[in-house]
């Protein structure tokens, strides 16, 4: 079928490959004309406005927009007023679900159906495809299922869930109709949510691993820190890229995440040149207020994304308060002066 | 090359067969003779008793134990009287790391080696191999090498990592000396603290998810809890089983527990019958008490961990404690009365 | 000087009292007719309507609402209507503080003032004084500051914190100017935020002394939770009640909600009749949202509103998958059989 | 009554003047002379050593360590040397409860006393009293309650809690005998852990009133982080020193952590010289792993130790590895090229 592709980055070129690759017809517009003129060199029909790629498209029409989520808004609006009642945008780019609920019922009373589409699938996706997390009307996703149908992974090579038989159901096949506009990207959110839920775990292991031979390290601390009560049951020096290595096989916690980590850690096994000031992007904070505003406990998911804020010493007046409380307990950073014998390493807060 | 076996149970008796199907020789014991009679039928050689054991292998010997934690020490001590200098001991359960660290100190004198094998996999290892996490002297790992090449799942059809070439390194193949005696079951320990969090991770993802419809139900919502604030974005009524199914294809949170989510969906969407009082067992604990000891931060494993607590209750008292609070700061539980217009609903806390 | 009072519900009717008590002149409005009746008798001013108290009152006017968060909206625009320019409304409920600053915007352009007084101290204020957090413009605030420091507790007998010499602050006397419309309740709402991660700490505290016995009872735990390792060490029958007592004098975390505690277990040693089923309001909730919004770091806050979450089950859903993943490994309930010796207990997750 | 006193460090001292003051008779020893005639200089008798301090007292005798940690079990075995079955060895410092346990039953069969007596109030007890958490055998505990109840608060001019009447308890006094050796440094562990979990809802809650303003700073903000979505809602510069000073008056939340807090804020209101590393003693650490062995729900204390861990830099590794993870994902710290329009703040995780 027909699809107007607008935003023609790496993801939205290569969507526009992966279904130009599958027979279907593309019309294609971007900012900047030399991606419109490189797309066109493959196959596809350029567009030089978003007039010119209504004009280009049998009604009913289906745009979808690849383009970076602050733009997302005016352009669904540019986008609007070149197209007719029955026509469909599809935003599938990393809209909050909250301004595709808002959308889409402004463009209800213009006949106009909106449709979310959640991706996931990172630079993998050419070869991959794209997980498809949609939302909007039955009438809607119905027209465009056979797009969705090629940009997603389809059965690839993954093992059949036991109990499934017969036909491949679209969730098998990598894309799924979640509910109407909106649902889809609260589908995505709440995937990022796990995923920054998955790296944290990933990490705090790793980290203790690392950490295993803190009992040979333990001359390096200082007085004001718990020495390490068992030395020798710290004296491990694991090799963390050989162990994330090795957990990719059989392991109960294989998946793609370990996998990214082994390759990381191959790649830099010291990870030289990483400060370690953790970004964080819109989905996981979005997850942490939906749990909170429907009174679900999200302990884990909100203590990952916290993890994240403070790698960029987002805690760093909170920490400067505690040590500012416990100065006030009197004498925290000196030795109690007088005591029997010599100071000895203190285990325990003698204010406290 | 020859192994002896103790334990027959469910992994014991498939690693045994593993092992035959690729051409080595094992010796068999289990304290419920039918279980050795019945892999004598498949080709071992049974054993009646520890010295039994000794006598049908030739030194240096090499016995694998598998069998229940609990039960291990006094199991260690029994064989290690039948056992000659050089020998090894190779505990497959999974003890506790401090337990080896102990063990090997007590068995070094005698000239008997102790090896540690973390071992992952369930009960789909027989078909997959185990995914072994080992600790001990180099000497008995270089030894018994052969047996663990056999028990890992190999190189199978993993895609390998990027920047790998060559050989395959023993990680690769699912095995890896992690380091002396108790590093193993360490590696081990720190597995299962993840798989808690990635467990913890998509199930709070999931709940989020099937409470996306909080703003359907909004009406059955007590006084006494903050009402949804806005329930026009909570209308979505998500299959969530759909979406495990959907996550396994090309989504960045694929992975083994996905798939084994998906699986339990499958066979039971409603989750009849599931009481949700979370077992945990020891390397949970274990894994965040190494973290308090070598002061790593690990607040997501943590969460993961006290979460399966509170699943089981144990956080009664607290709660109790917390409502007893409330019910001083005075009238909680009752709507104030005399004031103005109706009593509508109370957003927030009147008397904190 | 004047002020006019809206909802006579508790809080309401003791600041009146407070305020009458110390000189001030008060017109008060309830829509339950009685309430008016009663602190008429005790020297207030009775009105009968919006519109009537507007008279009562010269201008520019003063006009306080003691109500129900849920209905401040709508009686703000009410009393808005019979109100001049130059005249204030002081929101002392519990306002989410983003309300506020939209009311503010929405009564500029009339010239009215908007202030919010967040309100502290629950049924105590009467007798101790109630803290305020107070939002506005400068102008406003000032003209009513007599009021603000006669309901304020005023320095009373709390030692002077080191350092501060001369005439007695505001925030020393109880009330503060934290900055325009919403501020106040914006402080307001931490401070709740503050007051649930301290109830959780002493609730988790006090949880721990309960289960100092955990090595008695021991014999009641199941194979399928990890059995406690060194029961010699938890042997110890705390009466918590006298603990919470016995902190109040002299302890670090003396507090006021340590004192509630130990009312509390005074009262009600065994919390017979708690179900433990603790409640949240909007305050816990918001502040969470907040630091989520700024990135700041809250991991003791958000625990602490997630456990009262928990409380209330709404971890069901996903304690249940996490059960159902158990199950999916193989096994889990059920002891593995032909295992050598008698099954002991097991410490550890076998399928892990 | 008499008693021995090892160690005059700035607690052991005030406790002898404090005993001394209320008419109680202290033999004192120092491995510091000038400490020792110091307080002799005051009225005590002064003591050479352990055995010339036990020749000085009259059996049965008491000797109260005061001591660091890390010294008191040599210090009890010598100590214990020059003693006789019906003494009673005090210990004042705060040695892990486990310690105790070990100490009081080898001591037992020597038929000498041990008493673990939690001590808190910091360098404020010499005024205020010291409150006293107590273990060890009735007998003993009776013996020396005399000294407990001098070196306790006393009642103060602490409101009694309502229902308490006739005869002040112990508790109420400010000392309690909590239950066998042990018992008492097992409270006191708990006490601080809960003072950690205080602290840090003070410090956390803060930190989000500092960020109140984070609408008005958003231009710096990077690409990389998720843009503040609602700025409108965060204008507000909040002087958090006058909002500590405000809380001690009338709110919920006030203590004596908070009175800590407004007086390190007024003695230095930008937190100058304060890096934020904050320390951490041993208590916290143990009743986060008394929490994992006995299975009792801790997320908020272990969130509290973990942020300590965190301010430390000990999350450096995980972070990395966070980061690491994110560059497989693919272009994460580049903007997307070629993407429609000028390339706008991204809100979302485009490769999530």
């Amino acid at each position: 079928m027909q699809l107007g592709m607008v935003g023609l980055g790496r993801m939205g070129a290569n969507i526009v490959r992966r279904l130009m690759n599958d027979g279907h017809e593309c019309v294609v517009y971007d900012v900047n004309p030399d991606a419109v003129t490189a797309l066109a060199g493959e196959g596809a029909t350029g567009a030089s406005s978003f007039a010119d790629m209504a004009s280009k498209l049998e009604a009913p029409r289906a745009i979808w927009l690849m383009i970076p989520a602050g733009l997302t808004g005016q352009v669904v609006d540019q986008v609007a007023e070149v197209l007719e009642p029955g026509d469909i945008i599809i935003d599938g780019g990393n809209s909050n679900y909250r301004d595709d609920v808002r959308r889409a019922a402004k463009l209800k009373p213009k006949g106009i159906h909106y449709v979310d589409a959640g991706t996931s699938g990172g630079v993998f996706g050419l070869e991959r495809g794209y997980c498809l997390m949609v939302g909007g009307p039955n009438e809607a996703f119905d027209r465009i299922e056979p797009i969705l149908k090629t940009i997603a992974p389809g059965k690839g090579d993954i093992e059949r869930t036991p109990g499934r038989t017969g036909d491949f159901a679209p969730e098998e096949l990598g894309y799924l109709h979640c509910g109407p506009s909106g649902a889809g990207h609260f589908v995505k959110m709440v995937h990022n949510g796990i995923e920054y839920g998955i790296m944290a775990a990933l990490a705090e292991g790793m980290n203790i691993l690392k950490n295993a031979d803190a009992g040979v390290r333990e001359a390096e601390h200082s007085a004001e820190i718990a020495p390490l009560e068992e030395p020798e049951f710290y004296q491990f020096t694991i090799d963390t890229p050989k162990v994330a290595e090795l957990w990719r096989r059989g392991s109960v916690i294989s998946s793609w995440l370990l996998d990214l980590t082994a390759a990381a850690l191959e790649e830099n096994p010291t990870l030289d040149g990483l400060a370690g000031r953790v970004s964080d992007s819109g989905e996981g904070r979005w997850t942490v207020k939906a749990a909170v505003d429907t009174g679900v406990p999200a302990p884990v998911l909100a203590a990952a994304l916290f993890e994240r804020f403070a790698s960029r010493d987002e805690d760093h007046y909170a920490n400067q308060l505690l040590s500012a409380m416990r100065l006030q307990f009197g004498g925290h950073h000196e030795l109690p002066t007088g005591d029997v014998l010599e100071a000895g390493a203190r285990k325990s807060d003698q204010a406290g």
